[in-house]
């Protein structure tokens, strides 16, 4: 923990979110571009980019960040890639909040704040490719600072492959960093995508941190731009698998109803979308998550 | 307030409650026989009818009610009318919630708790139809006693002249109990059916209430059977007005995107949804309320 000002760890941090960005981007445009399968024939879908702006209650600049959203595209029917740095005194509300999770003495007398990250949710035509998410924050106070993040696989129609190998790309990721962070992460991510009036998980899981600090800057960064790095090297492979498979309207109906439960949990339970609401960020970016259709039955 | 058992009021409030409920089904029922408009060849949509039940955390029983739910009638796309009398013990989370709202000195050393009611949300076929909300409930705890309700008017199209008369009905039932019952209530719906992240209301609003309690259960009551009768009154002339007015595929593209903002609300903020949520109802009786199909763009 350090009191300092860390500009240079804040920059660091914000540009290699911005990259991670560029290459997820440029990635799913690919896809897109090469596609063969059901749904070829509508041309590939393009990123809508724009600015957000993140304005404090007073008026004041409070940051803010870029949006990229394609819809209707031949793989992707609706994927957001948001990347975001925000900044000023953290409101009442978000301090109780953080006090009764970390503690953090001072809070109340220094609330500033200034968090930089990457979140990605995507929503797939084709029901047998699952959606997926995936974060990447860093946090800073006076108090403390911190890396948080995770990617989780949400499948409506359940591939035992997929989970595996999903799995086992974010293990190898995690490695370097300790052996006992996988285990410990997968099983954060077990408890933090559950949702307890289903009695179920939203999807099979991933890995999931927050409050992630060693003491060592460069050490904790170093894990973060690993799960950043897993991200495509898990999904991509998944993509490729599915995207030809054809479907039913059964699948279909599968898929929204899916859809419906991953609504629910992002706005009843996502710490991140909690956050962003009660902040004063952009309503759309922060519901970029929300599905391009779900059905409730 | 009162700390008898109030066994007759509780029995009388819950008998009204599913009177109510028998009513406003045969009259649903009626709109979909009689219909001739727009999807009439698919035959007129019958209620799914169940009991729902409520199991306390150590498997006692905690009451539960009956859930009807019509499902792609050729008006009603979907609508809910529950009717639930649950009781036991409030947990912890919710103690604080109502000890915050209302004091209740006591509650930590008796939490027991009564509640019954009635709530329905109906999402239209046609997009000219707006969408709708009634819910009226009395709560009982060894502390106080309490009714609290309301009604409000989701359109995805707007028509001055039905908010206009959907208000009139509301207050001509409200005025038998104080004039100025209906300014207070309606300022109270505006308030709480006001969606923050959006900076704008759901609906066109109606009345809302909550911690209604004159001492005067009688009269409380009598209020309170004034807001479930003035529903049918209210809406049933805007069914009639629109549901043979042709729509639109850019009709159809607002009322899915309006849904998403009604299942946004409903979520993140509505206090019946969190409160069912959290103490353990059948989820897909609190869930009812959510559209049958919804987009966000």
């Amino acid at each position: 923990m350090t009191a300092e000002t860390m500009a240079e760890e804040k920059a660091r941090a914000s540009s290699w979110f911005r990259a991670l960005r560029d290459e997820i981007v440029a990635a799913f445009e690919g896809i897109e571009a090469s596609h063969a399968g059901p749904g070829a024939a509508g041309g590939p879908g393009a990123f809508d980019v724009r600015e957000t702006v993140r304005t404090a209650q007073d008026g004041s600049d409070a940051g803010g960040g870029l949006m990229s959203v394609m819809r209707g595209g031949r793989v992707f029917e609706k994927v957001g890639v948001n990347v975001s740095t925000v900044y000023g005194a953290l409101g009442e509300a978000a301090q109780t909040a953080m006090a009764a999770r970390k503690g953090l003495p001072g809070m109340a007398e220094d609330p500033r704040f200034w968090a930089s990250g990457i979140s990605l949710v995507a929503h797939m035509q084709n029901p047998h490719v699952p959606a997926v998410h995936m974060n990447t924050r860093m946090f800073w106070t006076p108090h403390g600072w911190w890396f948080g993040g995770g990617a989780d696989l949400n499948p409506c129609l359940d591939y035992a492959e997929d989970t595996a190998d999903f799995h086992a790309v974010l293990e190898r990721h995690c490695a370097p960093h300790g052996q006992d962070l996988y285990p410990r992460y997968k099983a954060w991510a077990d408890e933090y995508f559950y949702i307890p009036h289903r009695g179920r998980a939203r999807g099979v899981g991933g890995i999931f941190y927050d409050d992630h600090c060693s003491g060592d800057w460069d050490a904790d960064f170093a894990l973060t731009q690993d799960v950043g790095r897993a991200f495509l090297a898990a999904y991509l492979p998944l993509v490729a698998r599915r995207r030809d498979t054809p479907w039913t309207a059964e699948d279909r109906e599968a898929q929204l109803v899916h859809r419906g439960l991953y609504a629910e949990y992002n706005l009843v339970y996502d710490r991140g979308t909690k956050f962003g609401l009660s902040t004063g960020h952009d309503p759309d970016a922060v519901l970029m998550s929300l599905p391009p259709l779900a059905k409730w039955i």
